[in-house]
């Protein structure tokens, strides 16, 4: 037996005027796998606590994200691509503009022009003995990775966050000499970088054409990864993913997934559904597990879009589940749908509120014919931890070892 | 966001004649507050467990009191309003009656004359170089600190809790100096205490009245407090509480929450219910979360009186809930409602059964129409762990913080 799991990023809810998007939305392939399935809900991390997407996915695959999560920096370089080495500190970075030592804006205007050579002109960057590896990523986003002996990740962010603020100094968070080796080493290379990008010819050229010059960078979630037992030798099986965000395509990397690109796979609400839906399904030719993410549902929660909601999980329903119930061979393939997390339209933010799962396959079936929040509340699994649902899919799909005699 | 949290001492139950107390009342705002919130069932320490007040508490405000739990003793002294330095050994103390080395009242047959004098006449005995801080309590009740180095709180009670038996010596509990010193001190002190309490004028009086001397006092549950992050600090909020009983005023105060004092809040069946939800209601002004404690539901369960209960709870619905409906801030403040353990009126004593939890505000109503023991099993929370309500409510206040990324 193989395994399919579609997580729909942030997309459990709460009420607005009466109903969630999920219960709103006319999506008879979601239904489909509730009324065939079995159902429960999905406390991703743990009861009351609101996860990020990096510490939900971790949760999901079975690492206790408590131990294992070292913060955002390094998995965003994994996801893309930023091949780390031991002991490197990475850094979340933004293109920024700046004036006279004030942020204007915290995202360069997010155009992207010009941003690949401005990166490329830090990257390789020495102060002291440390290398700076340097990475445009999506949209007016950067990684930075400090590479040298006796760094660490206990550095406060240099981006407050707040337009009109000065760019903060780094300090050490800990009494460490490296943590204060390092703070120092962040502010001169924000220093630097300052000075390289504001007398950059491609600044210059985007100034002339109107645009805010991308001539700071800002940085937050310093990390340094550990690595994990990776997910093929925990569990035994071949796993592949398909996501097309960088921090969970990240995550992924971190645990040693095969990565599977698609093109148009942008992490955005316009994504290429369809592709992803057909790469998941072939990915299933030669792994047991497949993990297929999609963003576009968190996209739309964050900005309190209702409609948009909806109208995102009537496309799943339609290009990914659709497909994959008619192509894929259901015989022998487990299919489990559910979120990472709430994210409620009225919060604009993640919530604690648990989500609702879904598993079609060799399962003892329930009442709930309706794929939401409060009908999967009512099903067969109950209330599950996110910790315990790759032994539970494992064990659905024969993969499972037993414990004792 | 903020919250009202209303806990009433001992509500759950098992079934008298079919049905429990909460579903024979009469008790529209409870089920109200079912009816329009969300609704489950709460193991306050585990499954399995029955938990004292204290425990119970301790676990409903987030802290393990597997960890942190110390002793009745240290909390009662709290409750009191005693101020206890690092290292004292509070025990929770009863002035009774002895006759021929024999205890005849383990109350002092329950009359307070003269007690505050007696007490007067036993704090600041010194034994050793250990200083005793006595003081009288609710009604025979005391609170008995030692003060003093190299104190352990590891010694067994003087109590015997039984009438017809002598006063028991104190033994170490452990093999260290420290026990057996401490023992050794609590020894001197019950016997210094008859002689100081059985010559006293106070008892002579009581004696000339027809009462019962009050010539001995009992000790139970040693305990040294250790301090805990408080609340505020916990979970970033500030948070009031009222109750009447002294117990769950300790655990309060231990936690660090502002004590609201209402006239007539005795910790019993006959409290000023109507003052304890003014007092609730004024508190929500300026703090975050308020804790409203309500003790009467216990007394009459371990008493056994099925009619009373009902009545208590009737007593409740009408002077409290009624009144926080009709004048809390509902957009702007989330209500729980649950108890801290369950008291069925068959064992009079507190059993591990679940209680029933309600929750008005921005939750994901369900089909629950009525708030008692065997429908809150039915609605959408499930079953949920006392330790994780406070994650909960936070969650729900908009005063979570996010995990992660």
């Amino acid at each position: 037996m193989k395994a399919l799991l579609i997580i729909c990023d942030g997309m459990g809810d709460r009420l607005t005027n009466g109903k969630t998007p999920l219960e709103a939305a006319k999506k008879p392939n979601f239904d489909r796998i509730a009324r065939d399935g079995v159902t429960g809900l999905v406390h991703t991390v743990a009861p009351g606590v609101a996860p990020g997407s990096d510490t939900s996915h971790l949760a999901l695959f079975g690492y206790d994200p408590c131990e294992c999560y070292k913060g955002r920096g390094p998995l965003e370089a994994l996801g893309e691509n930023v091949k780390l080495e031991k002991g490197d500190v990475a850094i979340r970075g933004n293109f920024a503009t700046v004036e006279g030592g004030v942020i204007k804006d915290r995202r360069a205007g997010r155009d992207e022009y010009g941003l690949d050579e401005l990166a490329k002109s830090l990257d390789g960057m020495l102060i002291d003995d440390v290398k700076v590896i340097f990475r445009k990523a999506t949209g007016h986003r950067a990684i930075v990775v400090f590479r040298g002996k006796g760094l660490s990740a206990k550095v406060s962010d240099t981006d407050p966050e707040e337009v009109g603020s000065h760019i903060k100094s780094s300090i050490a968070l800990d009494n460490s000499q490296e943590a204060k080796r390092t703070a120092m080493i962040v502010n001169k290379f924000t220093e630097k970088a300052c000075k390289i990008l504001d007398g950059h010819k491609a600044n210059k050229e985007r100034v002339k054409m109107g645009q805010l010059p991308a001539n700071a960078v800002l940085g937050r979630s310093a990390g340094i990864s550990e690595p994990v037992v990776p997910f093929g030798e925990k569990y035994g099986i071949r796993a592949a993913a398909v996501a097309g965000v960088t921090l969970v395509k990240g995550v992924c990397r971190s645990v040693g997934m095969d990565m599977i690109s698609v093109e148009g796979a942008n992490g955005h609400r316009d994504t290429n559904l369809k592709g992803k839906a057909d790469a998941a399904l072939k990915a299933l030719d030669d792994h047991d597990f497949v993990f297929l993410h999609i963003k576009g549902t968190d996209e739309v929660s964050h900005d309190g879009d209702f409609e948009g909601k909806k109208r995102m999980i009537e496309r799943i329903d339609k290009e990914v589940l659709e497909k994959i119930l008619k192509k894929a061979d259901l015989k022998n393939t487990t299919i489990i749908v559910t979120a990472d997390h709430s994210t409620p339209i009225g919060l604009k933010r993640h919530s604690a509120d648990p989500v609702p799962i879904a598993i079609l396959g060799d399962v003892l079936t329930d009442d709930v014919k309706k794929f939401d929040e409060r009908s999967c509340a009512k099903g067969y699994l109950g209330h599950i931890m996110g910790r315990d649902m790759m032994n539970m899919i494992l064990d659905l799909t024969d993969h499972s070892k037993l414990f004792g005699g």
